[in-house]
């Protein structure tokens, strides 16, 4: 029986990374350990540095350090990657999805070298395909490679909503199924402010324009920033994904799973409700859908599949 | 009696801005509003409104949001300031000396007059400077204009303790005074781990490199980062110090404050021990200090009333 | 603008109180004063000063006072009523109204005269009409005067849910309406499991046996202890609804509120669900019905008017 | 590699022990098994389901139960000691360590067969003897058995200090070594309010009248409550404790340690500054002492020794 610490690492220290390595640290989940590329080896070792003099004055006991050798990562409970490159004008799709494949599984052989029990939690984009290839590249059982989109599709949902009824995020819960991007799916008829349906809240018009919000949400961030994405609530997402696992809390969340037959979709990896604990994926939940919910998911599965063509 | 939130404001968008308003929003201290210059206004906005999207997430009931319209922050209760350029490759010292403070006075209009009655926590360097010139623009009385300094220097002296000495952050104390910059009088004597005076635990040699790296703590991060500076550990700083204010705590902080004859001292804005609660710095605590203790802080004082005679 | 600290007042020292003191210095809502009856005073003040020696160690900053002397309530923000005594033995139902109308009476005068411009939150048995009692007294708004119910009662409810289905409690939302008694109308229609109808999740029966449990919850404790009743699950939901009010959250919480038509009722206090915020109860919520559910929450009406119908 | 959850046991199902419950599970440091004798095992059975029906509303996920079956505490990562009775009146001081004595023995060989990996840390008086009495039945090693006295101790004059200074108890820090008793010995020299030694802040005279009711302090609850003595501080202390081993913090607590040849004493278990980590005692540190303070510790030794002269 050991109490020692849990370890996470972060791979990718760029704002999201390092946000997500400093909101597990700040909850003392574990020591954080933030990887970047031997050339960001420097900024990294120095976010890492203003993060770990921030935890006096926060009161938290984590270690956090930055590095650009796997090596440290060694004996990781849960590994989190955020590397990879955002789209720039001009790229395609296509290139976007197999420079990152190949980041992916670059990373993902180090990672399984170092801490071949550890759950993956993937972040980069297109995440149901990225998430596909550190599956397969891992060589891990499917529940211990999970992806992120639908926690942080429904936070937003959920804010948009707690804005339109002006009522505390606290009570609004939310479910946003499929792929990450426009081809979403909003279970709005599973959504609840206090457990009361939206639906009997809001008037249509406005609810519809809230999933529309919702399903442009990260693009709405990316306009305004005008350089850059969002961080912040990406990263929350991914640390309520690890709380999640390391605490076996056996949370309800959506995630991106790798689905053998349920809602009928068959080797891809896909948001779906599951049921996070010590196991990661500890069970996927299938919900009853309406016709054209079955419809919306069908389209937003079609848009994974499209992108997972493009892989090498 | 009304029971309405507390409202803060946080001049300047840059990473340490938008960094203390997600710090302030967590910890449910009141809604937030961040403010940058019109130019800025739509990355402000998309900056507060992914931190906003964390909040389902997090667990906080806070507004966040952007603006380059001080007429948002009317009403505030604390505002603090973080606005203000950083020194270039080639610019003289003074040409920063007096590029911000026309900044601080600019922003300091504003505040007084939409928040008459709020408190100014300033962070822009160099910052005994500026919290000057902030108090002499505002017309305030003295206890409601604070710097900070010394609990950001402070948490990086801690946190070089606590891994010299293999021990949580939580038990170790510090205390470091005068001037933010080089010449900054770090109090070993009054210097704790758990207690225990830190002379006895590290040996004089170690012990005199923690206090150098600590003076140089600002460059070290600056070097690591190659492109910007430290924003984690400042913002933490800055939510210690406003946390203090909003909840009446008494706290025992380092803060920059205005003296009037204190350490014998008159008319500078200067790094010591203060009470802070509901009425901002409630009183300064004289501490004895040694010749050679009073003799460093004599020298940091003169470094801050060199920086004063470039002040317009 | 005052920074000073909240400031809230539990009557009653008895264990409910006492923990319901804890909690809300524990989350650093204001400072504390609990008060019971001159005889206990010393016991009250004992407990005031144990709560208080946690501080350091559970790291809060409220101030914790014991006082039979309402003068020490002066201009509390909130107050909650816990005091009154339980049912004994032999003791009539129509006995124990009354005791504790003369009880809530002489309260209510009290913290009328000394904190005029209060909420106060009724915990007191039965609590239907007790709080229509103080209601009365006060002569205060009928948004400042709430009971609490629902929030123990569907707390009761969620706990048996996440235990039922090995899940979290984070995700688990109930609904329990109606007076707070064997007639409590437990909404298994608006209750959820991460969004999902529990009505999908659980067969009937075993959810027809959480339903009934959750109606007996007070009396399965009762049983078990075998001297005394329930007081964390009471007090933490205390402390939820007084947070609501004190930070403003528009939390959606059922509570014991003053209808004036909703629901078809006129001139009772019972559980409906409401929207808490700084101004009290700031909207009941009507919910649609069904008839048997509407059924149901009838008989639970006439049971408090008949309740109501022995109070003096 | 496991990521199931901790497991914690509290031996005692009293007031402390079910309050050292609720604080345990309210961190979410693990589950939690609260264990009183068969005859108590319905209220300990009520406590636990009461404090667990909190869980939804205060937000933790951690399950607690009540028993009376030490199966169910096995596999325990920490068990803490409560159980044993209180001195009453007319039964002499020997009676009493013979008594409890004689529980701790028992209490022990269940904790031994069920969690022979498991750290233990003592509450029960007089804690010193008891202490020893644990280590010896165990056979554990001394760095896995642990009693608590100083945490709570300096937690009481840390809280006379805060308010004679009217300061935040975050700012105070406070050493109280030796036996826990009359003859405690808290050491002002070592005690400071910010960093601040506390001799140059409060007069003498009332410094001393500090130190002496530290002394007393728990007799001060015990005279309040007029039956009963203290039990919110107490559990804070043993969580504190507990969260330090758990998350291996290495903090700088004191602890009653097992000392041969620290501070010249031999064979005793002792008030003394420890770090306490993920092995339990991870160090005994020993400060320089003054002849004074020395001659106090000797007195507080020998007062140990003569109730260990007690023990069958």
């Amino acid at each position: 029986m050991s109490l020692k610490r849990k370890k996470i690492s972060v791979i990718g220290g760029g704002f999201t990374g390092a946000t997500t390595a400093f909101l597990l640290a700040q909850k003392e989940l574990g020591d954080v350990v933030l990887v970047d590329i031997p050339q960001m080896e420097n900024p990294t070792k120095g976010k890492a540095l203003d993060m770990l003099e921030a935890s006096p004055v926060q009161g938290f006991d984590s270690n956090i350090t930055g590095t650009s050798n796997y090596e440290d990562t060694a004996g990781s409970d849960v590994v989190v990657i955020t590397a990879g490159i955002a789209r720039k004008p001009g790229m395609s799709r296509d290139d976007l999805v197999q420079t990152n494949q190949k980041v992916m599984k670059s990373v993902t052989q180090e990672i399984v070298k170092h801490s071949p029990d550890c759950h993956i939690v993937v972040l980069t984009n297109p995440v149901d395909a990225m998430t596909y290839t550190v599956y397969k590249e891992s060589g891990f059982p499917k529940n211990r490679v999970i992806g992120q989109s639908g926690v942080l599709d429904s936070a937003r949902f959920r804010t948009f909503v707690a804005q339109e009824l002006n009522l505390s995020v606290k009570d609004i819960t939310g479910f946003v199924l499929g792929g990450h991007g426009d081809d979403m799916v909003p279970l709005v008829r599973y959504s609840y402010a206090g457990g009361i349906p939206l639906e009997t809240l809001i008037p249509k018009e406005r609810l519809d324009a809230i999933v529309e919000r919702t399903r442009k949400g990260g693009g709405e961030i990316v306009n305004l920033l005008g350089n850059g994405s969002a961080y912040y609530a990406p990263a929350a997402s991914l640390v309520e994904m690890v709380e999640a696992i390391l605490k076996d809390q056996r949370r309800v969340l959506p995630s991106i799973a790798y689905l053998e037959g349920e809602y009928g979709y068959e080797g891809i990896y896909f948001g779906v409700p599951t049921i996070l604990g010590a196991n990661g994926i500890e069970k996927v939940i299938e919900l009853e859908l309406t016709d054209e919910e079955k419809a919306a998911l069908d389209k937003s599965a079609q848009a994974v599949r499209n992108v997972m063509d493009v892989l090498a």
